[in-house]
């Protein structure tokens, strides 16, 4: 019986290996060599799936957007507003390991991004979800009245998305100001700043 | 008479050449020899300066903060509490053309810094003299009323800074939603958020 190689399957791990490599050793150090040796594959095992070290960094990429994205599903299934955008900030923020990798894959990138086309697009992509998302949920606060009616959605969500960024960054990079603990009282500034506060006493 | 050679100034001048190649090329597309053409050297006059490739990335960088930190020194001249603190996010916020260059170089900065300790102490240096005036100006607001009093002064300090280093990030990779004019409209949701709000009136 031939062996049947499920190759998408093949093609996550693979992506999955090169995320573990970037964020120990940058996309400066990302060979194929390694890579293969990280999965446990032969050392030409793959090239029919990555010839060039770029394809390779791409579907790395997009596999760290879509682990970020599945979990970013389950956590606000059934969620709304306020509470659908906090789940999802927290799945961005990097407030556990997994989460770090993913961000020390996610600096590199943007750079790379920066003069590659194709790699810019996977980003913008990637970002028009998240903020058509957010858009929503900041929608649905203002109507439960959980969000400050006189807010403007759409800044407030570019604003809140900038910070989610930066933090990514900020958290791998100045890990002395950016600890879970900091990130996570940034994340309710954040919130506090969008909720309506409560007026004074009589 | 022997020619004089001002070699703080040359320094500047090759740092300064360097930085709008990286901004044009990234930081893969820095070499001595771009860079002489750029400064209009001969090919072999930079390597007294910079011997390496990183000691020229580290003082392309170390340029651009200091630049940066030279037009906020200016611009917050004589400021005090919110003034200085818009004044001086004015400054990093890419608003125009010098400071999107600005940018184009920070963000390749930040992945070479995540894996070579040297950088990331110049970016780290960096973060804390930023930090430390922005608690100054973020107290002088809350001592004269123009910041909300119960904020942490601490996490309303880095929860900016982070949206301003995604700012920078978004400002050169993600341009259709950062433009001058989105960026604006940003930095005032995040400055209104430190704003004690109108009472309600009676």
């Amino acid at each position: 019986m031939p062996k049947i190689v499920d190759h998408a399957a093949r093609r996550d791990e693979i992506a999955r290996a090169a995320c573990r490599v970037v964020a120990r050793r940058g996309l400066d150090g990302l060979t194929l060599r390694d890579v293969a040796a990280e999965a446990g594959f032969a050392n030409g095992a793959l090239k029919p799936y990555f010839p060039t070290k770029t394809e390779l960094a791409r579907a790395t990429y997009t596999y760290v957007f879509e682990q970020t994205n599945r979990r970013i599903d389950r956590s606000v299934a059934g969620a709304h507003g306020l509470v659908a955008l906090e789940r999802f900030a927290r799945e961005v923020l990097p407030l556990d390991a997994e989460r770090l990798d993913e961000a020390r894959v996610v600096l590199p990138f943007w750079q790379l991004a920066l003069h590659e086309p194709g790699l810019a697009e996977i980003n913008d992509g990637a970002m028009l979800t998240w903020r058509g998302r957010m858009r929503s949920w900041m929608r649905e606060g203002m109507e439960a009245g959980e969000v400050r009616p006189e807010l403007d959605v759409a800044s407030a969500v570019e604003s809140l998305l900038n910070f989610l960024l930066g933090a990514q960054g900020a958290a791998v990079l100045d890990t002395s100001f950016n600890s879970v603990e900091d990130l996570e009282r940034q994340l309710q500034v954040q919130l506090g700043h969008l909720r309506p506060r409560a007026r004074p006493g009589p």
